[in-house]
């Protein structure tokens, strides 16, 4: 939406109020009209700050208004926090007076029942038609930390507020994100932005991070989410946050059945496809997350250090334990620790001749006796040329006066080479922790942690290497043919420019004897019924024939099993096609996702697929880069890459393929499923040997 | 070792030593021979402190003696602390003064080389003569916490110490040794031991961790490994704590090709092959942890609420968010979620309407509305039947007075179902941690970790329930046959019991034709040979022929493409098998560890085994129970317990197998390694039909 300048700047008039009206205000402090009027007053807001209450002509020692048309203009955001009867008139009140932004904690509409979902409509309506944007309801508001705007009555705030810094949070739910704020505060991680949107009776989850990827304050967004209703719009939001590159780290619930349950007994949000969402987060670069602590831990990174230019990373260590440590987490998380160039290894064990200097550079305790050794010895590593972010573990150094000395090297050699990234591993003091941040050094007391977290950076930064635009290809559109059987699915699917087997469709088993003749080699043969699935179960597919007779008397067979097992079935003809040998077999398949629309499938065939679930999505269409990001997302991609007693097989091709099923899939309304299955993966193209479409 | 209650005795002499002498004795509190010292004295050592120093008669304080041999005794302790030339007499003294323990610092042994190795050897003899135990060289030392012996310079005690609990911690590295004992004491995680074991000159890894299976004051053990030398020892230490009913958890590095190779050039310690690592520990239950983090994390928990009774876990949260997010993670590490029964959930919903009750129960951040309700929610589905630990997530309250309140609710629930285990998430001050902690409860900040630790701790039960002890029965030992063939060594497994394929062992061709008559059905035909290895690349194996002709003139071109292919092999005729079908193909494989002895290895057929390197590891002998658990731990299980179209397969029969092999493995001392490849498993039984042997 915020593709038109004007609803940037509603939203902005809602993120960055000059003037907030509480309506509902209250003099007791606790209280959900007293809270964000005493945050507001009392943490150095510098707009103006409105009190709406028709009983007190002055509220917190500020004068207060009857009605928000009665105060006086003009007034950005409107705060409601009335109860739920109250709260359609208020928000009408807002419209008329020409607010432009609302936030609404009341609850007690689409969250419990139709009763309310009529009442939110009605809401919905009112914002729609006045222009005017609203925040929930049923959310805790958000907070603007720069400008000191707290536009919230979460508890959380009594205890203190995060430091100001470039992360940007989102959250659907309030006390999740009143949790993510707490622990954020305690790390002393620094938040630009922090926004619930409730029910999302207009601005949701998506919009927000929209916002945020045009906020010149934010840098990396973090986001909370249980479900998503409009799947356009949460498109348009990833593509924007990977557009501006900021990284954008997500935690979405609803994994597992548990988790699914659950969250569909929380929230009036429709939960979609896991798998279609891991898929979208993919495409769109969206680092998912596990926790709330994971999410910090990369956003804090990111937030600090940037990314870095690639999948390299050296280690320079006090300790040979952690050293292995860190690399064997590295290699696991995707990584690359390759070994420091003879040159800097020499001239390591020149200075400290007990090194281990391939990589961890392990530098051992007794370092600090050899002075200014640390310093050079890491600057010797970062600036070797192998390494795109070098990690240091320092054990317990961070809390102890030497500290700061090697917090000042850590910032020397940051400065010095700053195409690479520095991060480190310590418990850190504060002091500690202010002068390596400041120096644009994130710390990590875990050492695995801390190399958890570069990970994420450098897969985030692969992500925004990959060309994202799909082809300008407009394919004409596949309609699905009527009554449509294998023969018509392949020939629809071939006329697409799609590569399909050199298949014969035939009425009678003489005719099959003659196309097997004319393809020569061995052949298969199978019925061909609009009605019937799966053909093998009813003697329908006869395999590895050779010749005309073994294929005419395969075709009789065949022709006579269907008559008699599927008896009610249409029957036309059977389908000749050569036996074609690959690299492995693979299944692609369309389908139309409630929330995303068209969507592609990808996965190694046979047990792959159906035992072992190891398959991948996309949302529809993808370019050809994006399609080999998706194929080596499977987990058996080296069944594809190293076969055995074979060449590997011809990725590209698969690429391809994927791409140009991707493209008729968003061209082609009437397409709600295809499954190719198989299509085999050969060392040279791709091929699909069987379809199925619906309509 | 410590079956021998000597050497108990012994070893308790070495940790809680009622005398300690420290030799290189310094007045300089921060020298190597200083801190030692300085710890003993300050920090409250109720024992004996003996400085040795030739040079001075007292040291910080205390008359010092030349020669550790003119001091009074007995000394059940000595420190060395002197430069390796002097170290190796040092040792002799202290033999000669009837020292019961030594604890080496001094470096410049087997890690610098050949030179060093050899005075380690020295030193090696002169414990073993006089029975002296030595801890190091090159190593930290230890600490025993409780009676305040800091044998140990390692700088970190000077920041202050970890409190005294129940968690020992063994490591052989010492620099990871003092960042794991610093990040416990900033936390607040209570350790009984602190051992760092070095070059292991006598002392290791396993007897340390052994000693602190027969610990009173020890429940839990961390470890920290990065090799085992002695494999027989490192079992007997696993198998004393899982027979003591400890939880130890690991962390063993070197996991990954960059770890392997930094662990390589760091240590003089032998790196085992990590499957087979990965098996030993999941054999005897230890539970292998990625970080020193998730050690801690572990140990933590278990130290202060022990292991729940089972699987199951109930979710208590203020935050429906936090609720689907820890109902995920849960099943994701093999938890069970089950709804609350329906009489609960009414009794909750009675009090707190607007409460999300199946599980989590989400009873929202406005039960603090209702007094006294808070406790009875979670009194109420703890005592519900249905769980074995509850969570709850009270985002930040711990921080809040309110902290103190919940605190003793959960304390209290507690006390009411011992049978359950209580773990909370919150953000806590101190006095909130003291105060769930004493009742038993630990406290999580990060929601995820409080749910992994948990499956953690019901892992490390599970593994407790299982059958550890093989069956008693002896096999006859296995001699693998001279030039073993194919049909030799399917015969010598069947001799054994094992389940072999009914084969035929024919000279010719025509012998071979008659052996597929009187088999019946289709048949596959082998070349035989000792000196062909892949059969199917030289043409050497046909597949599903019928009858009697099929086969002979099958046999007539393999003989003739076995001729002309491997034209120096020993033929020894032909092998006639029937084509059997099953559920899915399985290799079960034996190899001789260089540190474990024989290990038998299972796996799923094909591309699991080859491409995907899906096999687990055990060593021999096992149970039937342990071969249970090993066939579930490939990730394609699925491939067995739901095939496509087929009933499961015989679980039972593949694992009486395995256990049977590994019988077979640990009798045999002349058989090198096995590959059953495949083993079918089948919906009946399961059925060797294709063996290599190796002597």
């Amino acid at each position: 939406m915020l593709d038109n300048g004007k609803q940037r700047a509603d939203l902005d008039a809602v993120f960055r109020p000059r003037s907030v009206a509480v309506i509902g205000a209250s003099d007791t402090e606790s209280k959900i009209g007293g809270t964000p009027l005493y945050y507001l007053r009392s943490r150095g807001y510098a707009g103006r700050v409105i009190p709406i209450n028709p009983k007190a002509p002055e509220i917190q020692g500020l004068p207060a208004y009857a009605n928000i048309k009665d105060a006086p203009g003009p007034i950005d955001l409107a705060i409601i926090a009335v109860p739920a009867s109250l709260a359609v008139q208020a928000l009408q009140d807002c419209a008329d007076a020409g607010v432009k932004g609302v936030v609404m904690f009341s609850s007690g509409f689409a969250e419990i029942g139709e009763e309310g979902a009529a009442a939110q409509s009605q809401m919905q309506d009112i914002a729609r038609k006045s222009g005017l944007r609203l925040m929930g309801p049923n959310c805790l508001g958000f907070m603007n930390i720069e400008e000191k705007i707290f536009a919230t009555f979460a508890p959380v705030v009594k205890a203190g507020v995060a430091p100001k810094g470039r992360i940007g949070l989102v959250s659907q739910s309030g006390a999740f994100g009143g949790f993510a704020f707490s622990v954020a505060r305690e790390r002393g991680i620094g938040l630009s932005y922090w926004i619930t949107t409730g029910n999302e009776a207009d601005l949701g989850f998506a919009e927000s991070v929209e916002w945020l990827a045009t906020d010149p304050g934010t840098d990396v967004i973090v986001g909370y989410m249980e479900g998503c209703r409009d799947g356009d719009g949460l498109r348009r939001a990833l593509d924007a946050c990977r557009k501006a590159g900021k990284p954008l780290v997500v935690c979405k619930v609803g994994k597992t059945e548990a988790g699914a349950k659950a969250a569909a007994s929380h929230t009036a949000a429709l939960a979609g496809e896991d798998a279609v969402f891991e898929g979208i987060f993919r495409q769109y670069n969206v680092l998912r997350a596990d926790s709330i602590e994971e999410c910090l831990d990369i956003a804090y990174a990111a937030s600090i250090a940037g990314l870095p230019s690639g999948n390299r990373v050296g280690f320079y260590t006090v300790s040979g334990g952690a050293g292995v440590l860190m690399a064997d987490t590295a290699e696991a998380h995707g990584l690359d620790v390759p070994e420091f160039t003879r040159a800097t290894q020499d001239k390591v064990l020149e200075m400290v001749p007990f090194a281990g200097t391939r990589n961890p550079l392990d530098i051992t305790g007794q370092v600090g006796q050899i002075p200014g050794a640390s310093r050079k010895a890491l600057g010797l590593i970062t600036a070797d040329g192998t390494c795109d972010t070098v990690v240091s573990f320092i054990s317990a150094a961070g809390l102890s006066p030497l500290g700061l000395e090697i917090a000042e090297d850590i910032a020397a050699v940051r400065a010095q080479s700053p195409d690479v990234l520095q991060v480190v591993s310590t418990l850190p003091s504060p002091e500690f922790r202010k002068a390596v941040e400041a120096a644009g050094v994130p710390v990590f007391e875990d050492p695995n942690r801390a190399v958890k977290a570069v990970a994420a950076l450098a897969r985030i930064n692969r992500g925004f290497q990959r060309t994202d635009t799909a082809p300008d290809a407009q394919p004409t559109p596949l309609t699905v043919p009527e009554a449509c059987t294998e023969p018509l699915a392949l020939a629809a699917l071939g006329k697409q420019g799609l590569p399909v087997v050199d298949f014969r469709h035939v009425a009678t088993a003489a005719e099959a004897g003659q196309a097997a003749e004319e393809l020569g080699g061995r052949v298969v043969v199978k019925i061909v019924s609009p009605d019937i699935g799966h053909k093998s179960d009813i003697g329908g597919v006869e395999l590895n024939l050779s010749g005309r007779a073994e294929a005419e008397a395969a075709g009789e067979r065949i022709l006579a099993a269907a008559g008699a097992k599927a008896p009610g079935a249409r029957l036309d003809g059977l389908m000749v096609a050569p036996m074609r040998r690959g690299v492995a077999e693979c299944v692609i398949g369309v389908q139309r996702d409630p929330t995303f629309g068209p969507v592609v499938m990808f996965g190694l065939g046979g047990v792959h697929v159906e035992a072992l679930r190891d398959v991948v999505f996309r949302a529809a269409p993808f370019s050809e880069d994006e399609a080999h990001a998706m194929i080596h997302e499977v987990r058996a991609i080296r069944l594809l890459t190293h076969p055995r007693g074979s060449d590997p097989a011809d990725i590209g091709a698969l690429a391809r393929l994927l791409s140009q099923v991707s493209q008729i899939a968003a061209a082609s309304p009437g397409l709600e499923s295809a499954d190719m299955n198989p299509v085999l993966a050969m060392t040279d193209g791709a091929l699909i040997l069987d379809a199925l479409l619906l309509d």
